[in-house]
């Protein structure tokens, strides 16, 4: 039998990577209360909101009033995806304490998502991370579609090394790495963890799955066996494209959880806090989130 | 990277374990329409019903008019559940080409299932094999609740060889080793298999779990790099208890054959027409199954 890790680390998207594409608005005090509540479960990282335009992501229009009044754990740090320079700006005066850029790893997703080439996003992320570390901050890079492209098809290992070095090479502290259509398979992560890890320290990358085909527990296993420690999810498996119905969203933060303390791996995060917070979002959002794990505590209610 | 096998087989169970909870009757016509579906996939082995008591499974009433009138694909072998002597009489007499016996691995779940202590079990299940067997029938022998019992806990290793030996011992050719309350996470398979397979050789051994907290694609990735090439599933994740609406069914056909064809394993089952049985079943049971894959399929049509 392998070996497993001792500690992974889990970062909480659901406020940002769950929330941005749901349509129901869901009320400043209620995100407030529920970031609270993961701040409670002891989840050493929140990702609270995106400074992305509202025009953009209306649901998280209220990014700035979010981050001035959450409640703050002080074994947390809080991050937001930031765009450019005047979302940092916003940010830090939110009291952001690492920002997230993002990129895609492929050519047309890059376009469709940020209107740019991706020779002609580097400069702009470049200008945010150098804002983001004079300040003191940690900078995260989200690498997207790092598997496969939902316009180009399979995206070659080779094209993602090259965008992680340019972000390093950019300032980035580390980088996650997403599967951002959830179509990876076991062997695909395999393939991508082998090169990249040949050029980076495992302690620099985060994987970041979608669970669209049920594939990102078995992904995430496959993580662990390359030495990653370090994951997002969302509390229910929150996400997902309001496009696509079917199309599941980040892997639940329950279910990760059920498999890295089966596992007997130690993550800080009390379980049962991060069932409460799903059972809250869930209730607020009124409609039944993916998590197997959370069906189950509710089946067994 | 490891190796992975080149074959795969799937035994298609979700006419039997799939249907043997649903409140819904399904009507016979439609349960033979879709078993034809199943076996136009190509599937090597479809469960097709059960012959236990219909006081105890009434959605299964009709296993012999459901055996009686199927159309066989001749490649696939058509087995169903017996419990009993009077049980084999009907299924051999319905054109099974195999006997599937059950049983527990933990001494309670065996009682509350079968009403039997493990040792008052065996004598019962003897006969019905040697039945089969003198009949020229395969015989595989379920062994429920491998990892976990839902009233002792943790099921040690040992227990479980015990019971397969005494199985073995009476003749069942295979022994499909189930998750029943889907609960077991990669390290418990790892240790049930290093035992398992120390002991009996790989080709006798079918894994069989439930998706209840999600972890069986990433238990099946385990059981692969075991050696294991036989599974159990159903369309769409069918199955589930009725007193606990929130815990999945089986692991879904649709998945599993993701994960595996994605991995470059072989199957000789058409993914697509799997999907259209997953959607026959799920019209006629009017209710969204819980496959990840099947429900991406229905966001893109």
């Amino acid at each position: 039998m392998l070996q497993w890790p001792k500690y992974v680390q889990l970062k909480e998207v659901g406020p940002r990577d769950g929330l941005q594409n749901e349509k129901v608005w869901v009320p400043t005090e209620d995100k407030i209360a529920w970031i609270n509540k993961l701040s409670e479960s002891g989840v050493r990282e929140i990702e609270f909101s995106s400074f992305v335009h509202p025009k953009w992501i209306p649901a998280l229009a209220d990014a700035r009033d979010v981050g001035m009044q959450i409640k703050r754990n002080p074994d947390t740090t809080y991050s937001a995806l930031v765009p450019n320079m005047k979302g940092l700006e916003n940010a830090l005066e939110a009291g952001i304490d690492g920002a997230s850029v993002f990129m895609s790893a492929s050519e047309t997703h890059n376009r469709k998502n940020i209107n740019k080439s991706i020779d002609e996003t580097y400069p702009v992320l470049g200008e945010v991370i150098q804002g983001a570390k004079s300040a003191g901050k940690q900078v995260t890079g989200y690498v997207s579609t790092v598997f496969d492209c939902p316009y180009e098809g399979k995206v070659n290992p080779d094209q993602v090394l090259r965008v992680c070095d340019r972000l390093f090479e950019n300032g980035a502290d580390n980088l996650s790495l997403g599967d951002t259509i959830g179509s990876a398979v076991p062997s695909q992560v395999e393939a991508l963890l082998e090169a990249v890890l040949a050029r980076f320290p495992e302690d620099k990358i985060i994987m970041h799955f979608h669970n669209t085909r049920g594939m990102a527990i078995a992904n995430i296993m496959t993580s662990l066996r390359y030495g990653i420690t370090r994951f997002d999810s969302a509390v229910g498996g929150l996400g997902g494209c309001p496009y696509a119905p079917g199309a599941a969203g980040n892997v639940a933060t329950n279910d990760v959880l059920y498999l890295l303390h089966g596992l007997g791996i130690e993550t800080c995060i009390d379980e049962k806090k991060i069932e409460e917070a799903a059972f809250f979002i869930q209730d607020k959002l009124d409609k039944k989130l993916p998590s197997k794990s959370l069906a189950y505590a509710a089946s067994a209610k």
